[in-house]
Formats: C-alpha cells, sequence, structure tokens
C-alpha cells in the first residue's frame, strides 16, 4: 500500500515521540510510513522517507487563515499527498483546526456530505469504544448534518469494529423523544425514518462509557465538552488515587501489589490506546491524534490509518451517506 | 427557624430513606423539619409534623402539566409552605421537572430574574467544590440570561462557601475569547463588562474538576450532559476498580488494606455529599436533591437550606442581580 503521511512536526512532543512511532510504525506493523515536515525540525528521521516542506502550523495557529497562509506548511503537504495519490492517509497530533481544513480543502468533502465531522472513541474497557460524534468540528450545525453523522458514524463503526447494524444514539438531556433543544427535537424524528440507520433513540452522557450504545451523534459544541469533560474526570481520578495510595511507604508497597490488577483498566482507558479520532466525511483517511501523543499513540493511529484504508472506509462513508432520509 | 420542607414522597427511596434522613436532621442538626405528603404514603413520619395532601407528582410525570393538574401535591403543596410563611425552605428528590415548576409557579421569581437556573456543586476534594450552572432548567437561553447565571452562582458560592470575588468561567470549547457557538461569543463580550462577576474567560470540560475555576457558567443542555457524563464515568471507575480489586481473595485482602486510604476520596466525589443542586432565582430557598437520594443526602440538603436561609441567599441573589450589564 502507499504510504501513510506522518505529521512530524505537530503535537506537544514533536518530533521525538512523533518520528520514534512512525518507525515504531513500519517496524512493529509493517506499515509504510512517509514522514512531512520541514528537514531542520525533524532532526534525524530515523532512516524514513520525507516529504520536505518549510512551513509548520503550530498549535495556537488560527486553523483557517493559517491553512490559507501556510501553504508549504507539513498539514497542507500531508492532505496533498492524500489527494495526489502519494499516502494513502494522514496522522497528525497537531493543530486540530488545522487539520481538519487541510483535509477539507485539499482532500475535499465526500459527494453529499454536508459537514466532515471528528468521531472520537470513547474507551469501554471490556468492550468495544463509544464513537462519539462530533467531537469538535462543527460549533453549530442543522439537524439534517447529525443525521449525516450518524450515517457516517455508525459505517465507520461498522468498518473499524464489525457489526451490521451499530446502536446509534442522539445526545440529549432525557431519553424520552421531546427532550432536548429544538435541535434534538428534529434530529429524532428524523433519525426515526433514516433507513440505514439502527437508532435507539436519545442517549444521556452517563451512557456514553457504557456498553449500552455503540455510536452517539451531537454538535460539535457538546460533543467537545463531553469529550473533556470526560478526560478531565478521569485525569482527576487517576492522579487522585495514584496520590493517595503512594502517600506513605506501606501504601506504596501495597500498591505495588495491586497494581497488576489495575493496570489493564489504566491502559484501557487511556486516549492513547485508542489510535486517534477520525475525520469522517473528507475525501480520504485522515486521523487527528491527541495533542499529547507519544510514540504509542502514533502507531496505533498508524495501525487505525492502515485498516481504514484496506477496508475502504472512504468507500463504505460514500454509501451511508447517499441514503437520503 | 421556620421548619425545612421535606417532600416525603419524592425520590427513588421515598418514603423511607428520605423520613429517615428528616428525622436525622433534627436530631444531628438541631434543624426543624416538616414533612410534605399523603400520610398513607409516608407512613411512619417518625414523630415529625406533617403537611397532609392527597397527591404525588411521580418521578416520569410531565412536569408542567401535573403541577397544574396534581394542584393538592407533595411539590405544590411543599412550594405554598414556603410561600405562606409556614417553611423556610423546601427539599425535594423527586421529579426534578416539577420541583422546579412547582418553585416557580407558587414562589415566584425574584424581581428581575428572567430564568432560574439549577446550580449543582461538582466535587473536587480537598478544595471546595465547583459550581455549575445552569445543570439542566433552560435548555435553550439566551446570552443576558447566561449573565445573571454568572451574577447568582458567584453570589450563591461566596454565600456558601465564603470569599469575595468567585472565579466565573464560561463553558466553552477553547480559552480564547472567540471560541465556541454565537452564544458564547455573545456572552464572553458581555461577562467582560458585568461589573459584579469576576470573569476569567472562557473554560473547558477538563476544568471542572479543578481548582482553576468557581463558578461555571452555561446552558442548561450543556450543563445538564456535563453533568452526566462525569458522573457516568465517575460511577464506570469506581465500579470497575472495585471490580477489579475484589477479583480474588488475594487482592480482596489487599483492598482491604488499602481502602481507608480511598475512602475519603470516595466520600468526597459521592454526590450525596453536597446536599443537593440549589434552584437559583426562585424567591424562596428550593434545594434540588439527587433522584437515589439516601438518608445522609436528605440530612446534608436540610443542613444547607438551613445554612442557606439564616445566609440569607434570596437577598443576596436580589443584590447581584441588580447590577446590570
Amino acid at each position: 500500500m502507499l504510504p501513510v503521511a506522518v505529521d512530524a512536526v505537530g503535537g506537544d512532543k514533536a518530533p521525538g515521540e512523533i518520528v520514534t512511532g512512525a518507525r515504531r510504525a513500519v517496524d512493529e506493523l509493517g506499515v509504510p510510513v512517509v514522514l512531512v515536515g520541514p528537514p531542520d525540525r525533524i532532526g534525524d528521521p530515523q532512516g524514513l522517507d520525507v516529504i520536505a516542506c518549510t512551513e509548520v502550523i503550530e498549535m495556537h495557529d488560527d486553523p483557517s487563515s493559517s491553512v490559507r497562509r501556510k501553504k508549504d506548511s507539513s498539514l497542507v503537504r500531508a492532505a496533498e499527498a492524500v489527494r495526489d495519490g502519494k499516502a494513502s492517509a494522514m496522522v497528525s497530533a497537531g493543530n486540530t483546526g488545522a487539520t481538519m481544513a487541510s483535509a477539507l480543502l485539499r482532500m475535499g468533502r465526500i459527494k453529499g456530505v454536508a459537514r466532515p465531522a471528528i468521531a472520537t472513541p470513547i474507551p469501554v474497557p471490556g468492550s468495544t469504544p463509544t464513537i462519539l460524534l462530533d467531537a469538535g468540528a462543527n460549533a453549530e450545525v442543522q439537524p439534517e448534518w447529525l443525521v449525516q453523522f450518524a450515517q457516517m458514524g455508525a459505517s465507520f463503526f461498522s468498518t473499524r469494529y464489525g457489526g451490521d447494524a451499530p446502536r446509534v444514539g442522539l445526545l440529549s438531556i432525557g431519553e424520552e423523544d421531546t427532550k432536548g433543544r429544538e435541535q434534538e427535537k428534529l434530529t429524532n424524528a428524523l433519525l426515526r425514518s433514516t433507513a440505514n440507520v439502527n437508532f435507539i433513540g436519545n442517549v444521556e452522557g452517563r451512557d456514553l462509557m457504557t456498553t449500552d450504545v455503540d455510536v452517539v451523534v451531537t454538535d460539535g459544541f457538546t460533543g467537545n465538552v463531553a469529550l473533556k469533560t470526560l478526560e478531565g474526570g478521569m485525569r482527576f481520578v487517576q492522579t487522585a488515587i495514584l496520590e493517595r495510595l503512594t502517600a506513605t511507604p506501606e501504601l506504596a508497597a501495597l500498591f505495588d501489589q495491586v497494581w497488576p490488577a489495575l493496570e489493564p483498566l489504566a491502559t484501557d482507558l487511556d486516549p492513547e490506546s485508542y489510535g486517534g479520532a477520525m475525520l469522517l466525511g473528507v475525501d480520504g483517511v485522515c486521523i487527528i491524534s491527541h495533542g499529547s501523543s507519544s510514540a504509542r499513540a502514533i502507531v496505533n493511529a498508524v495501525g487505525v490509518a492502515r485498516d481504514m484504508v484496506q477496508e475502504d472506509l472512504v468507500g463504505h462513508l460514500r454509501q451511508a451517506v447517499a441514503v437520503q432520509v
């Protein structure tokens, strides 16, 4: 297959952890990878091919203007590599907004898609994750877009985790069809008549980390708030438990004994295990990794990119949105 | 002081835990309490006075129509008791929407308040909680209402936890003033020019369980989603840890040894410790306890009700909203 283009200069731990992760993806997964970035910023490419460019969109650059302005940036060049058939997919842990804008402007949208959405896996240890979308691409939406998010989210879930009719829920503040804002009431009614979505009705925030639903649809504002609230809560609990169980030498000794039982849970809850979020609706595979991604997160992201290329995610999404409400 | 009116028949564990909690509040806190409900539903009032009525608004009754229809229900009678100077405050673990509607229709709004909001404490172990509002009273809002939520939330925080200028944040999807929906952009600008609010700018979901902010303002849809997401996440982690640390007799023995170090954290994270949510903006003290409230939650709620009556919360709220933007 064509190499996966990895933005070597995006993310809090770039380039070190990103390049190391890309190298490990080649060695461990056998997936071809090409780095994208200015050679002087990348440093040692660890033997990997490089698509050289001269600019970098920094984490705090304004997304849309920087993509227009920095035409020779790693993000824009990575998206062009996919568009031009030089790469099979792109992966970046850099500026999320600029990653979306680069993919959207250079790859274009899948025919019929109103707006791309970010689909983020929420860990449910012992089960497949819950896919939450939109996790931040569109702060304000229309009911028809949410229906497409449902179609794309279900298609992505099936492509990635298997299963024919993943259960799709609409995030609201009560299970009854009449609960929520005007937006949820209209969307609920549309989803009830969407042929290729297994709509189970409204779900609530507390359902995200359960096995009761596979795909949860909402606008990018609510989705982003829910995601960051959950991340913050999980981080808080993990830190608090660690502090308390290492407060004395006696506790620390006990902690060493219980840790083997807890470690798999901590790993399962770590967003790095999940290979990043997918930008669904652009005409190519684009993975948005967490800004704090380490080498392991990049290995997982490259693995998911390979799977989604081989399983023809884009083809499945195209079919899914072709079904009109 | 006048007794606190406790809805004896509202909540998943009513009347047993509710009546027991009310009795314990009298015994342990010395706060006078009157139960409200149909005597045959209450059973043994454990020696407490009862405001007898004939109807009950059930958990799944439609809030506004049931309040209009069931004029002799415990919720309506409890709100009337406050209005008529027969009770100092009301506490219910029953139907949240109907509690709000009863308080709003019978007590009325504080002069100048556009809409009441639900203020919910989010535990931050080792510190004062973060007050989140609106946690569900108004699914759709206007920027001017959010400014009043900020004024009322700050006033409530000071009244309950002390401190002169609690830090108020606006929940959004990025810290910059330009992040969020049109609603957040307009509200951010209004809050920057509100004299009696110590506005620290936009905050994100991950800030809720930190010491970086005291009061977080948002609409009732987003607030409810964030709250339930956090509750679900916390419950998930606690259950998962407990399962893993009791999976074998050896682990269970270790768990018994580490539990004393973890128990204070579990208690701090338990919503029951916080005495319930406050309905801010009605002309009286109204506490909305969690539907799953046990006796301990009711004791805490009655204690908070007593404090808010004695500290003249309603007077402070009235002053806070009198400051125009």
